[in-house]
C-alpha cells in the first residue's frame, strides 16, 4: 500500500480540517501510511482552536495526483468541492455527513456516511467501535468542529449523537466547560472588521442549480448583525460581480447571528419574489429579510428555497 | 418513523436475498419498523441454500412508492439495477460493496459501504460491533451469501474479512464443514438443464452504461462449460430478443466453470472490438472467448470493459 492524502472540501470550515486529521490518525493507526492536508488555509475560528489545543494546521495542497493515486475524503463527496484534479485519483475511503450527488467511482469503497451533524461525531463513533484511544488535543479539536458545525448544538442539524460526542470529547480533551470555550471559538470566527467583502459573502458560499436558475448561497456568522449590514453597499457590489463573473442569477447571504440563532437574508438578482414566497414574508426596502430561529443553510433555507423555485 | 422496505437487486442472488433478511433484522434489534422483501424470486441456488437452514424467502414486490415512501438498500446502488420507481422514495440506509454508480440523494443518508467479497460479510461485522447475537438459521444463510459470491473463497474479490466471516458464521449456524455444503449449494445453482434460456442468460444479469452505450452482463455458474454451449443458438436468440426489446447495445454472458474458476464469455451485439480490447483477446467464430482464473463480473470483467468502452 502507498501513501495517501486525507482531506476535506475547498474552503475548510473547522470540520473539513480536523476531520482530516482526525481520519488520517485512526487509519495510521489501523496500518494505512496516510497524510491530513487541506485544499486551503484554516479559518480564524479553526485558527483559533488549532491554537488552544496547540495542533498544527495541516499542510495546504493545491492538487493532489502530483503526490499520490489514491485518496481518502471527509466531508464531502461532490467533486466539484473537492481537488481540482480529483478524477485523476482513487478515493479509496470517504468519511461524509452530506447527500452524495455525482461521486461515481469506479471501483468499490470503503465509505461511512451517517446523517449526523458532524463528521467528527461519525469519526468519535469510529474511534469507539474500534477501540482506538483519541489523544486529548485531538479530541479537543474534534469537540470544536462539532460545535461549529452544529452552532453549540443548537443546529436543527443537531443528533443526539453529536451531544453525546461533545461530552465524551470535552471529557478526554480536558475542557470541561465547553459552553464557555464554544462561545469563544465561534465569537473568534466572527471578526468580520478582519474580513473582506469576498470573504463575508463568498467564504462560506455554496452553489445550487434550482428550477432552471443558479443560485449563490452565502453565510456568515457574526455576535452583531450591524457588523455585517453596515457594509452593506459593497457587499451588494462584490454579490453583484460573482454573479456577472460566474453566471449565478440570485446570491442569498444568510447572515447569521449566533448568540441569539437567528439569521437576516440579504437577496440581490434575479426572482427575490420567489424568495419572498419561499419564507412566506417580504423583504423589506434593503432587501433584507429577518428569520428568527434560522441558522441551518442545509435545513432551514435550502429546502423552502427548492419548493418555491422548482414548484 | 414509520415502516421501511429492505431489498437488495433485481435478479437477485442469494447475497441479495439474504443481505435484505439479515439487515432488516440487524435494524428491528435496533428499534427500526422494516421488513425484506426481494425485487424477484430466489433462484436455485438460494431456495437450496433456504431450504437447508429452514428460512422463508422474502416476499416479492414489483414497486415499492405503493408501499412505502422510505428504503434501506443493500447489495446495489445503481439505480437501474434497483426498484423501477425508486426514484420516489428516500433511501435511507446502504450497504453494499459495489462501486458508486449515478447515486444521487437529496438528504444526507446512513451507508456503510466495504470493498469485501459480500455484503452479508459487512454485516456479520455490523452485528459483531453492535454486539447482536445472530440466530443460527440467519447464520447460515449469511454463511451461504459469502460462499456464493466469492464461489467457496476462491474468487479474487475474496478478502480476509469474507474468510473469518465465513469460519465464524459457519460455527454459529452449526454447518461445521462448509466446503462440502458450499460446494453443494454451488452445484444447486448451476442444474443447466432445469434453467430456461431467458434464466441462462439474464438470470444474474446486470446493465451498464458505458461510453454511451448500454452493456447487459450476465453471468451463469456451471460445472461443465458444454452444459452451457450446446445451447449456444437459442441462447443467442434469447440474447438478441432482449437487446432489442430492452435497447441494450451490447449483451455479454459469461459462462463460469466453479470447479476450475475459469470463464468464458459469449458476446453479441454490437462493439464486439471493444471487448476483444478490453481483454487483449480476439473472439472465435462461434462468438466466444476464453478467459481462463476469471470468475469475477465485478473485479475482472467490468473494470477492462469499461476501460475500452469509455476510453
Amino acid at each position: 500500500m502507498s501513501k495517501e492524502l486525507v482531506f476535506g472540501h475547498q474552503n475548510p470550515d473547522t470540520d473539513a480540517i480536523t476531520a482530516a486529521i482526525a481520519f488520517s490518525y485512526y487509519q495510521n493507526q489501523l496500518g494505512y501510511e496516510t497524510e491530513a492536508v487541506a485544499l486551503g488555509e484554516p479559518n480564524e475560528e479553526t485558527q483559533y482552536a488549532l491554537k488552544h489545543f496547540d495542533m498544527k494546521a495541516p499542510r495546504v495542497v493545491k492538487t493532489v495526483s502530483n503526490e499520490v493515486d489514491s485518496v481518502m475524503l471527509v466531508d464531502h463527496n461532490e467533486p466539484q468541492q473537492s481537488a481540482p484534479d480529483i478524477d485523476k485519483v482513487t478515493v479509496t475511503h470517504l468519511v461524509d455527513h452530506h447527500r452524495i450527488a455525482n461521486f461515481n467511482t469506479a471501483q468499490p469503497l470503503w465509505a461511512n456516511l451517517r446523517p449526523y451533524g458532524c463528521v467528527s461525531t461519525i469519526l468519535y463513533e469510529m474511534f469507539n467501535e474500534k477501540h482506538i484511544d483519541i489523544p486529548a488535543h485531538l479530541a479537543g479539536m474534534m469537540m470544536s468542529a462539532i460545535i461549529s458545525d452544529t452552532l453549540l448544538l443548537k443546529s436543527p442539524t443537531t443528533t443526539d449523537h453529536d451531544r453525546e460526542a461533545v461530552k465524551g470529547l470535552a471529557k478526554i480533551s480536558g475542557e470541561t466547560d465547553y459552553e464557555d470555550y464554544g462561545i469563544k471559538m465561534l465569537k473568534a470566527g466572527t471578526n468580520i472588521s478582519a474580513k473582506s467583502d469576498n470573504e463575508i459573502v463568498d467564504g462560506d458560499a455554496k452553489t445550487f442549480e434550482l428550477g432552471g436558475t443558479t443560485l449563490r448561497i452565502g453565510q456568515v456568522n457574526t455576535v452583531d448583525l450591524d457588523d455585517v449590514f453596515a457594509r452593506q453597499a459593497d457587499l451588494e457590489k462584490e454579490m453583484q460581480s460573482l454573479m456577472s463573473k460566474n453566471g449565478y442569477d440570485t446570491f442569498v447571504l444568510i447572515v447569521t447571528n449566533i448568540l441569539n440563532s437567528d439569521s437576516e437574508l440579504l437577496v440581490v438578482g434575479a426572482n427575490p419574489d420567489k424568495v419572498e414566497k419561499a419564507f412566506g414574508k417580504k423583504l423589506d426596502a434593503n432587501k433584507r429579510m429577518n428569520l428568527p430561529g434560522v441558522v441551518s443553510r442545509k435545513k432551514q433555507v435550502v429546502p423552502p428555497l427548492t419548493d418555491a423555485f422548482e414548484g
